[in-house]
């Protein structure tokens, strides 16, 4: 079964679930949810691990309840939305063939990040936008996506989860098919897709935007750093980023047309 | 002195301070805020006293500081800004002639509802925009805001600050000079410019707009409403409501061009 979510990651310490000290995460808070419901501890896997302040509109979620045809589709999402709070909602459920797994089946990320370039505070976007209060050069910032866009090792903007000391960097290698700037009013949105990404790797790839955008950092540092180890520039803050979408193969989840 | 403000209005229990038992005023935390600069305490007076929960995008604030003089506007709005909580920022501060008075000044103030339509909850909207799971009726919508358009005693809407009992019904009639309907995506917006509006009328309003628009009661009852004293419709929720603009008379208080 797969569950298409939508959070308000403000006040979550993240996806995945941590040592209680942490915080409640969403994980957490879902799979409380489905043992209310099933009886039993229902294992979920999510297709993208947020980090903690991360949102998501697209988060997939799969999980092998005990008894799938206890009730329908539309009913599993009205008992789960009845017991989340409001900051976690099902948009959709979906019934999938067992082997699909939100994880290991996905065939692509979409994360966007809202940049607000205004000079004072704004209460009502702040919760899902980052706000710069000084111009930002566009057309540097398009360059920077530029050189990011494609095939590279990514090792200086993030880890990987399953990196091990002495083991080949080839694990860091990840492919961008999506690095695109937009304006709309005075946001600036930035719109990446990857086959996967690395533990940090938008909001440090964003931190490496912001600088050179800021006139902070010359275009020809971000080619240098592609393929070398060394930890890139700090991540922006993950109020601003929000998992979008989760691409499966065709014909493995089919979610209503208006909600993708 | 003038503060242009904007604030998230979701845990505070509207803009005028009330009794400690309420919670959180927004005047109250504002006040505070002045008192720890000025060493005294400075009565504030706003444009709109906006209910719990409602927003403010532009919200106006004016008072008479002890020494005007002491910092330039932008070190107001630094001061100011560095004390408030996130929920609350000052977007601009303004040196006013003393006789400019938020409340009685003001020429008309400008309020936009927000509503989104889909059938499952959204975490990222909801804060700020009230949902319809049901498809709704645009133009007999845009039919409801054309009744409500112009001079009518609004009674059946709202109820004046000042009304007494035996007093003749004149206070409660306003002038609607803006009511529109727009589309954005998923969402519709209702923008409504009167010179004043009674207490809980665009939320009276909203509620009779949606229930035309789902159907619920037909345009003929909302003709019989206006001029009538029985309540009309209950109100719809605040969470959709901010108070986007007041206008003064030109030459009293000059806000910078983009912020307006």
């Amino acid at each position: 079964m797969a569950l298409l979510l939508a959070y308000d990651g403000t006040d979550f310490h993240g996806y995945q679930r941590q040592s209680p000290a942490y915080g409640p995460a969403v994980q957490g808070v879902l799979e409380a949810a489905l043992q209310r419901l099933c009886g039993v501890v229902v294992p979920t896997v999510a297709a993208g691990r947020t980090d903690a302040g991360v949102h998501a509109q697209g988060q997939v979620v799969t999980f092998l309840p005990p008894q799938p045809e206890r009730f329908t589709a539309h009913d599993w999402q009205r008992a789960l939305n009845a017991l989340l709070p409001e900051a976690i909602a099902v948009r959709s459920v979906a019934l999938v063939a067992e082997t699909v797994h939100a994880r290991f089946s996905a065939l692509a990320r979409s994360y966007r990040y809202r940049v607000v370039v205004t000079p004072t505070r704004d209460p009502l976007r702040e919760r899902f936008a980052h706000r710069v209060p000084l111009p930002l050069d566009l057309l540097a910032m398009q360059a920077v996506c530029a050189e990011l866009h494609g095939e590279h090792d990514f090792a200086a903007f993030g880890r990987s989860p399953s990196d091990e000391p002495g083991r080949p960097r080839r694990h860091t290698v990840r492919h961008l098919t999506q690095a695109q700037v937009s304006e709309h009013g005075d946001e600036i949105w930035f719109d990446f897709t990857a086959n996967a990404f690395l533990t940090g790797m938008v909001r440090r790839m964003m931190g490496t935007v912001l600088l050179v955008g800021a006139g902070r950092m010359p275009l020809t540092t971000v080619a240098e750093m592609l393929g070398t180890s060394h930890a890139g520039p700090a991540a922006a803050p993950a109020r601003g980023l929000c998992l979008m979408r989760v691409t499966f193969p065709p014909g493995t989840i089919a979610w209503p047309a208006e909600l993708t």
